[in-house]
């Protein structure tokens, strides 16, 4: 009989233990979790020269200033395509609206604010990111910092990885984008 | 005797039971629940014209650019008024600061951030959106992504609504703001 | 034997209790808690006159519009030093790299969007930070809504203080970093 107590005792603290260790993690280890939601996207930009139309995504708002030889102050808004692979005529599997504008002035250095607009038969809603483009580094975080839809009040990393250059016209971005938080 | 025991023991399962369950639904269902603050509020756009000092309450701040014919790249400021309800007159209850941009080459499109500023008797504090505001779409989504004072910590979805358009001059769009993250 | 059921009984209650107090409290009263993490810093801000190349931080990528006489619609990009003490020329501790625009037409009002970026041996990483600077009024509350790195996942209240304006040249905020979520 009080092998029997004994026992219910130590199965119920167990689970208590159980309890408060998924309580915690869940606040303390979320670094160290994996994303709830993870999308590999590429990131197409083709900035308007004044001609091509057709084909630009984006346009400068703003000039560049004197401030250093690094576009200091130019803003460019885009509405681009993102793709699922790097190729820039895949069908999109979204776009990118907002702006991003050059902020160094002794070397190429951005920021960016942008939505991420789904409407596909996958997914349906909104990413909101915003952060600094550290170009001169080889990958550098952005903070996913909402969402809606499909990804109803998200937040996470997006990682933004320089794929190519192509001088002022079209640059091409690699974004991994781990969503930390899904409801 | 026996009977006693397991009867605490069915007990106590139980409520482990329930507690497991509201931690888990906290954290997972909070897209099925109701906001913890709804606040439904009209927003009053007019745009400066170079003449109307007294009446306007936002400016170009950027030229539109000629990468189509729906204003992409115009950039305008804004410290508009808020009310409660559809009437430009009506005492405002907040402010709106911030701004929004025309992005899209072939249709109207724009793309806002701004700060709900409030200094009233029922509410001191900010809250802070960001977001695609899809013209063409009835409802769109925007993120709250933070908030201060009495909205401290605050996340959740704004929905922006068009509901009336006077030409360039004056636009008034109907905002259903739902906070899912109070403290 | 009936005692020590009923003693492992209201031990498991008293249990259960405290869980369901430490899971509600993590929820309910992140307003009352101490900050997970704290930041006092300065923020410097040399805005370019078209001269000072080596000594300016930041630039108008936007002129002031006529509306008003407070620089309505003045776009500043910045990539500006921040230091732990209040004195220009201490070591940086961190860059602040985003912009700030003047938005009142009867006052001096602005709104920042910008990521603190750290990079030394004490913080690697990143903190994104948006909202109204009400520069009437004496502290004002912007939303951290994002970090990356050391401050990943990072949530809270970036209170800002006016310090020192010298004219339209330099000017020096403290800012308090408060983050009330960190991981």
């Amino acid at each position: 009989m009080r092998n029997l107590v004994e026992k219910s005792y130590f199965i119920l603290i167990f689970f208590i233990f159980i309890i408060c260790q998924s309580v915690l993690a869940d606040k303390k280890s979320l670094r160290n979790q994996e994303p709830c939601k993870r999308l590999e996207l590429y990131y197409h930009d083709i900035l308007f020269d004044g001609t091509d139309l057709a084909n630009a995504t984006s346009a400068k708002a703003t000039n560049e200033t004197a401030l250093g030889d690094f576009k200091f102050g130019m803003l460019i808004v885009f509405d681009d395509p993102i793709t699922a692979d790097s190729n820039l005529l895949s069908p999109p599997v979204a776009r990118a609206q907002g702006f991003y504008f050059y902020d160094k002035k002794n070397d190429y250095n951005a920021w960016f604010a942008l939505t991420l607009v789904f409407n596909s038969t996958q997914y349906k809603g909104t990413l909101n990111i915003m952060g600094a483009d550290l170009m001169a580094v080889e990958t550098r975080d952005l903070s996913v910092v909402g969402g809606t839809g499909d990804f109803f009040m998200a937040k996470g990393i997006a990682t933004f990885h320089s794929d190519i250059f192509q001088g002022a016209k079209y640059f091409r971005l690699k974004w991994d984008i781990k969503l930390y938080e899904c409801y």
